[in-house]
């Protein structure tokens, strides 16, 4: 839920601690429809930025799933204005299914003077126009547990029942201490805050390196939903986090488990092949002039560590269980040569 | 010479490529005392700050000859304001030679209204309180050449006459693309300039590696001046350049090469003992607020991996010629515990 939120330039609360608004709307697509919403094929659109690591969870798990046939993908610009995530990689500015210039045109179909930030991923009604979701945590699940009878043959259980507890757990840790922990290190007005959200984010770090030391994926022995909201992060760390949040006790690269860890998701189809470096760098260091002013981006890092081997298949573990592997990405949803190491 | 520039807090130019004012006074203190200046014990008194990599060179060479008895050392705090350093690390925030709470008062003296940059290091003539110089690279030249007499014994020769010319021609690419070249990285107000400098930096920082590969220091096989002066930046890069200057494409503790020679250095008596990491973090991150506004000092990097064995005895070299290195700090100028890694 990258935000742009309406009215306002600043992330950085002067006073302390980064707060996320976390107030989303929760409408659901549910395979009964209960919230009005029934999941149908060709009836939604996923809209996304690249940049954005809550949305890059969703375009992972779509297309582990294989839902792209049935759940198209817009890809809204790596920077937004302060008003909203706009469709300036489209040749004439709209999303060509929604016709629309702007993501917040959606949010205002539904509910007309919508105050909250416009953020993606959100799920938008094609008929109407209206959005329906941008409840990130709930989307992923939902592509999961809901809209099954549209997964592709050989679909990997992303949130399994039996280890449901457990992945939870895991990503409330992740969600508090990494996630969003970058972000509350990163937009710190005091420099207390900001101790404490380095000490926890890399308290954490060290723990879940304690965790996958042994142990190929964070939950059971194949990629669950934990494993995605993770990478997301790990992906953005080096390129942004490291330098433009100030979480500089060490990079990921420096770090021999978490970044082997991250290197065999990373080269596993649908990780890697849906992140791209190009974007997550020009929208952090180009929407953030509170922390970044000049809006200059950096050249680095030299990720081409990112596709050395892992060794992580000794440690056994089926990434995708009795599931198989996602097909090659569908042409118009190939990131960009040049924008990510390859 | 870092410089608090009176009536400006602006350090990027918004137009493109970061300009430093090179304009210092150029009076020397000599041996023959041709500008009025001649060198005497206890008559001057060098101000640095040791956050400042202009200063440290003076603070590095200062103690390789062995000047301490002689010429006393001000020590400004790591930040100031825009106007001037100031003394406030003293007890009462004065400096107690001189008396002065504000180098500032140093350079009106002399010079009434004087509006270039107060910077460090200067040396200050204690009778009249008037600054003598603060031109840092003809600083560094004199304590090695003029204050021959007052050298103790066993002091290195940093500037032999038969390898200037080497010397100053390495100095001047080390100069223009490492030591200023990060400050054009960091203060760039244009992609295209932060681009060109980075592209700079590292290409020279490359050919210093390929230089240092088979051979133990810049030039000669003894520890001269060249050393000093990339030392003082190859000091600050994890700490401070590679993130808040966004000098990002690779960290030093990734270039195997010439990471081994700053271990090396930062190992040898009078470099890691008048290196300040804690002083050098808060001045960056605390006076620069155009690319950092909160003012928030990182935590990191952890640097314990200057400790480590170098192994660079190896290439041979002798690294005080025929002299000897210096004796421990004096106690009021030891670099408190907890600033560095020790």
């Amino acid at each position: 839920m990258s935000t742009a939120t309406t009215g306002s330039t600043g992330y950085v609360n002067p006073t302390g601690d980064f707060r996320r608004d976390q107030r989303y709307i929760e409408t659901r697509i549910t395979a009964d429809g209960r919230d009005g919403y029934p999941v149908e094929a060709d009836r939604y659109r996923l809209i996304v930025s690249r940049a954005c690591p809550w949305a890059n969870r969703a375009i992972i798990v779509r297309r582990l799933l294989g839902l792209e046939p049935v759940l198209s993908m817009g890809i809204a610009g790596p920077t937004h204005d302060e008003r909203s995530w706009t469709f300036d990689l489209d040749p004439d500015g709209r999303d060509p299914v929604l016709g629309i210039e702007r993501l917040q045109e959606a949010f205002f179909a539904r509910y007309p003077g919508y105050d909250r930030g416009i953020t993606v991923p959100a799920i938008v009604d094609v008929p109407t126009g209206k959005v329906v979701t941008n409840d990130f945590p709930q989307i992923t699940v939902d592509l999961s547990l809901e809209w099954t009878q549209f997964h592709r043959e050989g679909a990997p259980q992303l949130y399994p029942e039996h280890l449901r507890a457990e992945i939870d757990a895991v990503n409330r840790d992740v969600f508090r201490d990494v996630n969003n922990g970058v972000y509350r290190a990163g937009f710190a007005g005091t420099q207390e805050a900001y101790q404490r959200a380095h000490d926890r984010l890399f308290a954490r770090l060290d723990a879940l390196s304690e965790r996958l030391e042994h142990q190929r994926y964070l939950v059971g022995d194949t990629i669950t939903e934990a494993d995605v909201r993770l990478f997301t992060t790990l992906a953005r760390f080096d390129p942004v986090y490291h330098g433009h949040f100030k979480c500089n006790r060490q990079k990921l690269s420096e770090m021999p488990v978490l970044s082997a860890y991250f290197r065999d998701l990373y080269q596993t189809p649908g990780f890697g092949d849906t992140t791209d470096v190009l974007h997550i760098k020009q929208h952090y260091y180009g929407v953030h002039r509170d922390i970044n002013p000049t809006g200059v981006v950096p050249a680095g890092p030299d990720l081409s560590g990112w596709l050395e081997p892992h060794g992580r298949e000794a440690l056994g573990g089926r990434p995708f269980g009795d599931g198989t592997p996602p097909p090659p990405p569908v042409e118009a949803e190939v990131v960009p040569a040049g924008h990510r190491p390859v």
